[in-house]
Formats: structure tokens, C-alpha cells, sequence
């Protein structure tokens, strides 16, 4: 299979064999990650491995149970304490706790995670990224002893594949993409962008079997309300601060 | 090549040939970025692609001429404008403009990003990561007309190398892989992890040239120092207000 064939079938796995990965081929996906480009070289990042029934146990409770079956989990972090820690022992300044850098750590964060994760697929394995490191950050942040100017922004369960998932939909291309300068939406140019979507079957049984109206009722009422949206920001907000990455 | 062997010998590139990218080949790299993971399917981000003289040339100013050889410049935006226009003509709820959602499409639009690269290198094709978005993203917005709702937060130049350039170090794995939980790092530590960046033949270079102490000094007070690192924050968090993604 090409690189370009490997990335076109892409599928996120959720159910995996109880299959170990192996030392050798971790540090071969760790690897691949560090190779992603980054910012200046500082490599604004630090991947915490977890694995052994315990620990696996005790960090998918934050995640609701997600990944339960994984020999493993990668929480992948932005991180300026090393960097930090590396200023200070040089004898220079430590400015890095602010907006601009946490977006910058949460970027090399993210290259990393994906350059790693186009290496598992290649090797064989299968992941899921799951966003809820951003509901839980500061109890995660506080198993994993993450000191401050570590935020974890990526978890992945990663293992050998037990299902074999349906590809899910995107959007096409025009949805995306914008020639010169953003164009602005017409109600016509919203509606087929998103015709194909709505039309998927996984999503139409979804939509029935939660007894929404439609799709986008299923994501801001069931999904993603407002009231949790907002209770979760803000708890993230606080813990940015005790991190050192918000004023 | 490998995937694996792709991903390990990427390189960034900075002067490029006058070739064009074909728009089949930029259509393949974009598939294969949106056929990375995101949140919930939403996926949250556009690319704007930039090209043409005067487009690139207006562009350029706003990261101090990087990339200005290369055909083509893609600027990646966090985005839930298109999705709220979705929301709203569907009659629900846009409750994503806050700090969880910029973190989120934030993600979204760097493994977006990240699969377009490792697609590009694939194709032939080399790419650099300007970091200088994020300095410049009230202008660059403005330049490239984005709405409230739309940040950019990763721009690439992109086209066919005209040069070679060597592979740049990293740090060794053990400085950024924790098993279990996050190492304290001793001073002891933070000296090996570094050494192999502090004596790389380049970094010494650099630092004779710019007459600094040490490497760290090249970084805090040459490319990254505080009084600039502070004002292009506030300048950032003004724009993220504006665009309705910090309250």
C-alpha cells in the first residue's frame, strides 16, 4: 500500500486484541512522531505512556471507558517545562507561559500525534484519539504528575485492530477548501456541503435512534449541549491558569 | 520508500523550484488531510490556499518573506463558522465559540494539516511550517477575508524543493517519552537530554554567529525573546476575542 493509499483508508479503532505492543516498535512510532516539523526545534511536547492493567484502568475512567480494551494509551501533551527547565539551567529567560505558547505546544503536540499515528497504521495497528483528555485535563493531569506548563491536549488508545469499523463520511472538497480568500456561505452552498452527511446512513440511524429532528440537533443537544460545552471550558480555562499558559 | 522510511527522513524546505502544484495533486493532498481523525466529525477547519504573484506577494510580507520561492502558501484555520452556519440553518443551538472549541479545531486543524504533509512529501513534494502565523493572525484574517468564528493557525509554503537541506536533530526519545507518569526531570537530565542539540554542529554555528552565550541564549533572547513573545500574545488573545473564541 502507498502512503497516500494508507492515509485515504483511514479508520479509527475502538475495539482492539489484548495483543501487547512491543518496545521496539513503540519507539519506532515515537520516532516517527519527533520527526513531525515543530516550533524553532523546541519540540514543545512529551508523550506519557500508559500500559499494565492498573494504570490503564485508572486513566479510562477519564475518558468514560473509551479505549478500555487498548494494551495501551499515549497521552501526548504540550509541554514547556523542559524547555524551561533547559533556560534556566543555561542561565536565561523562561517567557514561554502565555496564549502564543500554548497554542505553539498545542500544535507541535498535535504534528507529533499524527506523524506517530500515520506510523502505527503502517505498522499494522489502529488508534482513536479521544477528546475527552479536554473534558478531564486537570484529574488526567494529576494521575499522570504533569507539572506546571504541561497540559495533556491528545490521548490516543492505540492497539491491534479487533473490528474492522466502516470508513465514515467527510465532507467534500468545496466544504473545506477556500480559493484566494474565504468565501462566505450562501443557505444554498450550507445545505450540499453537508447533503452527503446528512444523508449518510450511520448518521440517519443515529439521528432515529436519539429522536432528533436531524444531525445537527443530535451534536448540540446529545453530542455537545451548550451547558456541558461551557462547564468544561471553564473548568479547562482555570487549569490553563494553574498550568501557567493563561494570565 | 516506506512509510515509515517517509516519515523519517522528512526534511523542511525553504527554497523551492517555479514549478506549479497541479490541481489534482493538490485535491489528493487535501483528501488525504480531511481523512485525518477529528472531533466528532465536525471537522473543524478550511485550508485557504494562496496563489498567484500579487496573492503570495501580499501574503509573504506577513511572515517576513518566508516561503516567497515557494508556488503556492496554505493557510489552515481553526473553524466553527461553518459549522455554527450549519447549526443555525438546521434551527439548533451554536454553542462552540469558547476555549474548549478553539483548542479542539485548533487539533483538528493541525492532524489535518500534519496528513497533508506526510501526503505531500509522498507526492515529491517538499512543504515548511510558518510559525509566523500566529504572530501576524489579525492581518493575515483580514488578508484572507475570515469571518468571525475562523483563526488562522497553521500556515505551510509548499511546492517542488530547489535544495537539499540537511535533517535537523532532535532530542533523544527518553527526553520526551514518560513511562507511567511524568519524570521529575533531574539538572543531570536536562544536561543529557540536550547535549546531542547543544553540540549539533549547526546550533554551535548559529551560536558563534550571533554572538550568545549558548544555545538557550540563541532562543531567549534572539528568536523568541520575552518582550516580543508578550506582545505578540496580547496581540493574539485581542484576535481570538474577536473572533469569538475567548470571552
Amino acid at each position: 500500500m502507498t502512503t497516500t493509499e494508507l492515509l485515504l483508508s483511514h479508520r479509527s479503532v475502538r475495539r482492539y486484541k489484548e495483543k501487547e505492543i512491543s518496545q521496539g516498535v513503540l519507539e519506532r512510532l515515537i520516532e516517527c512522531g519527533a520527526r513531525a516539523s515543530n516550533t524553532g526545534n523546541m519540540q514543545l511536547y512529551s508523550v506519557v505512556v500508559t500500559r499494565g492493567e492498573e494504570e490503564r484502568k485508572a486513566l479510562s475512567q477519564w475518558h468514560y471507558g473509551q479505549g478500555s480494551t487498548a494494551p495501551m494509551y499515549l497521552t501526548i501533551c504540550a509541554d514547556v517545562n523542559r524547555y524551561h527547565l533547559w533556560c534556566e539551567q543555561s542561565g536565561c529567560d523562561t517567557p514561554y507561559g502565555n496564549l502564543l505558547w500554548l497554542l505553539s505546544a498545542t500544535i507541535d503536540a498535535s504534528l507529533f500525534a499524527q506523524n506517530l499515528c500515520v506510523a502505527a497504521e503502517a505498522e499494522g495497528l489502529g488508534f482513536c484519539y479521544l477528546g475527552t483528555v479536554l473534558y478531564n485535563a486537570p484529574e488526567i493531569g494529576e494521575l499522570l504528575k504533569l507539572p506546571k506548563g504541561v497540559v495533556p491536549v491528545i490521548t490516543l488508545s492505540i492497539g491491534y485492530a479487533d473490528e474492522e469499523p466502516a470508513q465514515s463520511e467527510r465532507l467534500p472538497l468545496e466544504g473545506i477548501v477556500h480559493e484566494r480568500e474565504y468565501k462566505a456561505y450562501s443557505d444554498d452552498d450550507i445545505r450540499r456541503i453537508h447533503q452527503l452527511r446528512e444523508e449518510f446512513p450511520f448518521n440517519q440511524e443515529m439521528v432515529r435512534q436519539n429522536g432528533v429532528r436531524n444531525l445537527a440537533e443530535l451534536f448540540t443537544e446529545k453530542r455537545y449541549p451548550r451547558k456541558q460545552n461551557e462547564e468544561i471550558s471553564a473548568k479547562l480555562e482555570k487549569y490553563l491558569k494553574e498550568q501557567g499558559f493563561l494570565g
